[in-house]
């Protein structure tokens, strides 16, 4: 630890955040400490705690920028007036994403929230899509639509999502021995079931 | 150490069983250790190698136990010939299961197998419970119903299941400020549709 470079506060903040992950990507969030950070900085065991008070910060400040990130990407995509859509190109990027970074995916989804990570920026980054998942479904229901009605479609539609997502990356999925092309389809025929499930529902129903 | 009870074979073989439940309850699945379960149980740190080659066979055979316990209980729900209605209780006892066993649901469906776990009896009882799920379909779309088809039914409904078991043990859940109501019909909700979205379906739409 002698020959520690002289990190720039900033810089160390930042670094701290990249340790962080590759602890996260090697070992599991379980194994992340502030100590483990600090080693792998080649910085003394205490520099971290200038930026973090503590390692379930450090955690609730990874998974804020993972959903930020998130969020960024759903509102990436392309736009459409088109209500139905709208809603299918959301579940897309969601799908998408999950894909694309299971590390992170499993961050947001998959684990405990640590107790220090209940700070107003975190809970807004996170809710930030589901709320995007309500506003394209009062598109589509129309003015007048309650609360409830969206709010209970919107769980729906994102425990379908999250549950083929979260399936996608587990060691199940290979033993189930599906016929040829089932998985390879399997985004697509979610997205078609779930737009079967709304188009299903007519006023006055619930 | 020296005072550890003499422990007959048998007996040490479930209660590594037991002590693994504990230390995966207490600590996650990752920090469990057959050293840690030795010292739970009071034994030699080489005592539980006489039934466990290595700390992946201990865990394997716990989840093997989990999936077993799982199966029976979705096969003791009652039966019944009409094959809609027989879906739907599969469903429900999935979600009501998920819901009273927590720990176990994440050992099945939350966390990567160890490798040591590729043995022929786990997989056949992680597997049961979706064969069940293809039996279910298979009644319901009659017969001369492909393979695939029923397929990729069967991952759509286990991924919805699964996705609203998962969220209903999520932190996020608790950020979401949904309606009154929602979350408590929010499995009435997703099984109303399911139902919807395998009824939408036409012969020949595939």
């Amino acid at each position: 630890m002698n020959d520690a470079p002289d990190t720039a506060p900033l810089e160390l903040k930042e670094a701290c955040i990249r340790a962080a992950r590759e602890v996260i990507a090697e070992q599991g969030v379980e194994a992340l400490s502030l100590r483990d950070v600090a080693r792998r900085l080649g910085v003394s065991h205490q520099a971290p705690y200038k930026h973090y008070p503590s390692r379930d910060h450090l955690l609730a400040e990874v998974m804020r920028r993972c959903y930020a990130s998130f969020a960024e990407f759903l509102d990436a995509r392309p736009l459409t007036d088109a209500a139905e859509a709208d809603l299918g190109s959301l579940g897309w990027a969601y799908l998408q994403h999950a894909h694309q970074h299971p590390l992170e995916y499993r961050l947001m989804f998959g684990t405990p929230w640590p107790e220090a990570a209940e700070h107003p920026a975190l809970v807004q980054a996170a809710v930030h899509a589901f709320n995007r998942l309500r506003e394209a479904l009062a598109r589509l229901r129309g003015p007048g639509t309650g609360a409830a009605q969206i709010d209970q479609d919107a769980l729906f539609i994102w425990a379908s999502l999250h549950g083929l997502a979260s399936a996608m990356h587990s060691t199940l999925m290979d033993k189930l021995q599906l016929a040829p092309g089932v998985e390879a389809g399997a985004q697509a025929h979610l997205m078609k079931r779930l737009s079967d499930a709304l188009r299903a529902d007519t006023p006055g129903r619930h």
